[in-house]
């Protein structure tokens, strides 16, 4: 038995790395998503005596949290989870190894919301600098490994790492080149991809502290969701 | 032939554990330090064709940056990189990729400089919560996996991670458990320890913006650098 612990679908980008590698790779879970607004929720994870954290992996007796830990678990036993080739492969962990542990301004002024449409009124210097870098990694994938995903022609984790980023690219309308435009577009056309934000934007939630922080540097000048939020 | 490129062994916290890793484990390279304060040397690297990122890891034509994706390089071919039990190596993941992407304040604070000692005139909140949540992994690895290393009886990739950790609650005097003391001492008296110690505190340079790092919340009270720094 297999359980992934996530949170809202439309703000949490690390809960959808993880759910979405499992769901385009058809390894089978049962989701288990506890809301940011409901600490009884939080607390009845918390006391089944894992980590607290999402996203969470129960994979029988094991608990793995982070994405990348539950990446790296998954690919002891499923081999498709990162490239076959090893020059993709190399590439393809450490880009995502740089995601995990970097870009810290576009977390902060982008953070994920796929609800909306943000207007940015600025682009701070180290947000241009995140997302020229981001913009370096997808070419250098898609031109050395032949697209239409990063490290090839199928979907790898590194395609979940950067998931959130195409979410954040559409919410905050960030510039792209014609080959990022060609990604986005392929990326949101994947079943998992589709299915993730139809359920985000379905959600009866709306988060004080993650609506604000889309409002650092910006305006929300359209809303999707379901719910009633003005 | 196998290169690891670092950075300053005085402050390139990310350095350390790749180094440490393939030390400890007896894996052979040839290493490759660019001095910070060295922008000819950075060029030359950055010519080579990689990442211009340290850690870096040439490994034959393959070239790996980032500590998590080179220790997750070296594990495809190395077993002992990882625990074996595997609920060892689940929780070791977790806490690997948690330290990570995790910890700012450690960070922003408690810059590593190995060659001082740092009187702390204040220990900010969130701090606070990051040494908090750093004696609760190192905690629940020696309880449950028995010491003395985190994940059990042999050092593996997670003690690597956390050994720049060890350096900061030594050059910071960061509050500590006497379990946690025992494996402050226990981790070093390993000779990778010793040895990175030991070419850190002998290396010729200053690097200004680390040594402002350091002096955020607290002043030197102490250097033991072979160079003359006042």
């Amino acid at each position: 038995m297999t359980t992934l612990y996530i949170a809202n679908k439309n703000y949490s980008s690390w809960s959808l790395r993880a759910w979405l590698l499992m769901t385009e790779l058809g390894l089978p879970f049962e989701e288990k998503l506890i809301p940011f607004g409901d600490p009884t929720a939080w607390k009845a994870f918390r006391d089944e005596g894992g980590s607290g954290k999402v996203p969470a992996l129960q994979d029988g007796s094991l608990h793995v949290w982070d994405s990348l830990a539950i990446t790296d678990h998954l690919a002891e036993r499923h081999s498709e989870v990162w490239p076959a080739d090893p020059v993709a492969r190399a590439w393809a962990r450490s880009v995502c190894a740089e995601m995990h542990s970097g870009f810290p301004a576009l977390r902060e002024f982008c953070s994920m919301n796929i609800g909306v449409k943000v207007r940015l009124n600025s682009v701070p210097a180290e947000l241009a600098r995140d997302v020229e870098r981001i913009a370096a990694i997808w070419l250098e994938g898609l031109n050395r490994f032949g697209g239409p995903f990063l490290a090839g022609d199928r979907f790898t984790a590194v395609d979940a790492f950067f998931a959130p980023v195409v979410f954040r690219f559409e919410t905050y309308g960030l510039d792209r080149s014609p080959a990022m435009a060609e990604y986005i577009q392929h990326m949101l056309a994947q079943p998992g991809m589709q299915a993730w934000a139809e359920q985000a934007l379905a959600e009866p939630w709306i988060e004080p502290r993650h609506e604000a922080d889309c409002l650092q540097v910006g305006d929300i000048v359209d809303d999707f969701r379901s719910i009633e939020t003005r």
